[in-house]
């Protein structure tokens, strides 16, 4: 899947390694051996390391049961700064009795071997929800995953993060900021439980930028809204969802401490790494075989247009119908016609595309005569894009989503076993 | 599966033809041979008629997109009269630029058969959205449909209605009311696009018993509430749901024209009615192999307790370990920490069961330790239930559900073709 291309941002490689001064490891410590029944022969657990000490921000998930890493996370960067991640698959360490001491064993073992303190970690965990993490594993692993931290080791620590991504999800951008030029990177987990609200999973970002925590802040929370909440794959909202962003100033700029030209160039890099991010999440949710991009415009409001958005990409029936390559617009309109917004179902038309073209199938709120060869055709891609004007009205908005599959079923019918 | 009884309340046999004096007929116009591409073999426009003019009631989707047929049924019963059906499956005349001239032409061809008014009928229709519905299967059919009504016709009626559904949906009870025997039945269809929002289906129902038209509407709104809105397959609202209730009067039972004892009993009977349609239609859900049953107590309102267990029912990958017959309860209270109401999570306290007994899964928000030999045997079998309680307060809620299954998808991928 091509990524999205912006004016001024040059794509590079290194993930979170890509920003100057970031290391990263990622290693098998063997958690899927010590109780937990999720059994990958892959990396488990992953750090990253600054230089120096970074501003941070973060944006965690508002389901009500909260992984208990996120309580220490939110202790640890209430003071705006950081310096290291360290994060395990496999368990979540979610709705367990000593979920909290375990993450701060976490944290205090990853300062250990580091030489850092606790408080600069921001610390993370996914998997199962509900089973006791094992803390000997981490223990036992925690030196060679110190010592193996390298700048480039931005692909060992994606590894460690995967649950049942099929992919590694990292992307870096270059770009002009302040007189220099920074970095800014990261990567992502995320297949299964991911509906927008809030962060849908997790995502650590790196960047050698010098922005104020503030702002930084400002900049993730504006651009997490537009991005990975805009992305579903089956509506469930995970436990654990965290997006993290560390920011060294590395690279020297002159400081974003104002919502000027410059903050709008780091907000736009910042959109164009997480539309990114979100898309391939969206392309590797549970099972998918197809990203599904809708675009509505023509909306009161852009929130009106979100909800429409969100809707069509959430309705089980029509992303059944993009599996199957079926253009059974009616489903889109059905989907369109219940989400929760004002708008008069009457001027509401929709076309299908991908890369082999577009159809309109419905103006008016209702159907047109198309060519179901063509419809066929434009469904066979691997990115189909659902075009959908309300009519009038400026307001507009994109949502990412995937169709649903029997793979994704076979996934979440065994995910413990 | 086995009906809910209730006291003072005996099931018979019948569906909408239970009731004194209602006629009922089904057959196979070949509506599926003439342009619209689902094809069974079996029969696809249904006729009901009373021996003499009813009150009549009726609940409608609150989809923006509304079916044709649902705008010429508001019109036909806004007196409140009303004494017979005309319903078509495979094609749901929705989306359609001659919809209405379409829905209103149905009730003028049964009126000419049947020799009663246009106005007289209710008309619904039910399958494809957005392909025109061709009227001369139906115009040929009408005769024979209307010649064959019998007082035994609900099996013939109830075929007529279903499209994905895998079993007939149809029930009757009698009880007592002012001081005498009164019949109430119904059938249904719903298989798929089936969420809690309004009405949810199509449901036909008969009574002999006498009530007045604005009690009748009170008690089906009423009890619409609780039981098919509170029932979902797969979050998708149709277009084209519709929920009616023609009553009578034949019973000669002392008039219900007044919220006291007597119109409790009804409202009870029809609750015990729809509920029992609810979870047959959750069971039947498409592609399901279980009935979810799903009970919130200790909630601060009724309110709360419904956002709860709907939410739980709704969760794909809670129904996809359901499927899987996999205790996976921390998709539960995931579902319950994303549910939009106000509780305390560190409250919640989760159990499994079936006919096989129960088993704790969580208590005070974390889990606890149980047999997983156990588990798997209560969720071996076909009506699961989850019982949660959020701890203090009085409310309470039941919903309705099933699992996700391949079959879902495979159903949902080539509908149309």
């Amino acid at each position: 899947m091509k990524l999205k291309k912006f004016d001024n941002i040059e794509f590079v490689e290194g993930g979170v390694c890509a920003a100057k001064g970031f290391k990263a490891n990622g290693i098998q410590c063997g958690l899927a051996h010590a109780g937990a029944s999720v059994t990958k022969k892959k990396n488990d657990i992953a750090m990253i390391v600054a230089d120096k000490e970074c501003t941070a921000a973060a944006v965690y998930t508002t389901n009500k049961v909260k992984g208990a890493p996120i309580l220490v996370t939110k202790e640890h960067i209430a003071d705006g700064k950081a310096r290291a991640v360290i994060v395990n698959s496999v368990n979540a360490n979610t709705c367990n009795p000593d979920g909290y001491e375990k993450a701060k064993m976490m944290t205090e073992l990853a300062a250990k071997e580091t030489g850092l303190k606790a408080e600069d970690f921001i610390v993370a965990s996914t998997g199962v929800i509900g089973q006791v993490l094992p803390i000997e594993p981490i223990a036992n692993g925690m030196k060679e995953l110190a010592d193996g931290l390298t700048y480039d080791g931005n692909s060992r620590a994606v590894e460690a993060i995967m649950t049942t991504d099929t992919m590694k999800k990292e992307i870096a951008v270059q770009f002009e900021l302040g007189g220099k030029t920074v970095t800014l990177g990261g990567m992502l987990k995320g297949s299964g439980m991911i509906h927008p609200n809030m962060a849908t999973t997790l995502t650590f970002l790196t960047t050698d930028a010098d922005i104020s925590a503030e702002l930084l802040q400002r900049a993730l929370s504006d651009v997490v809204k537009i991005t990975l909440n805009r992305a579903s794959v089956d509506g469930d909202t995970s436990t654990n969802d965290m997006v993290c962003i560390l920011a060294s100033g590395t690279a020297e700029n002159k400081p974003v401490t104002a919502e000027n030209g410059e903050f709008d160039k780091f907000e736009n890099a910042l959109y164009c790494i997480m539309m990114n991010l979100a898309r391939m999440m969206a392309r590797d949710g549970e099972g998918a075989t197809k990203l599904i991009e809708c675009s509505v415009t023509g909306a009161d409001s852009d929130k009106t247009a979100e909800t429409v958005a969100k809707s069509v990409i959430c309705s089980s029936l029509f992303k059944a119908a993009m599996f199957g390559e079926d253009a059974n617009w009616g489903r889109i309109l059905c989907a369109v016609g219940y989400a929760d917004a004002d708008f008069d179902i009457n001027k509401v038309a929709v076309k299908i595309g991908s890369e082999k073209g577009t159809v309109d199938v419905c103006k008016n709120g209702a159907g047109v005569e198309f060519s179901e060869e063509k419809a066929k055709e434009i469904l066979g891609e691997e990115v189909i894009e659902i075009i959908i004007s309300l009519g009038d009205g400026g307001g507009s908005a994109v949502a990412w989503g995937c169709d649903l599959t029997y793979d994704y079923v076979k996934i979440n019918g065994d995910y413990r076993s």
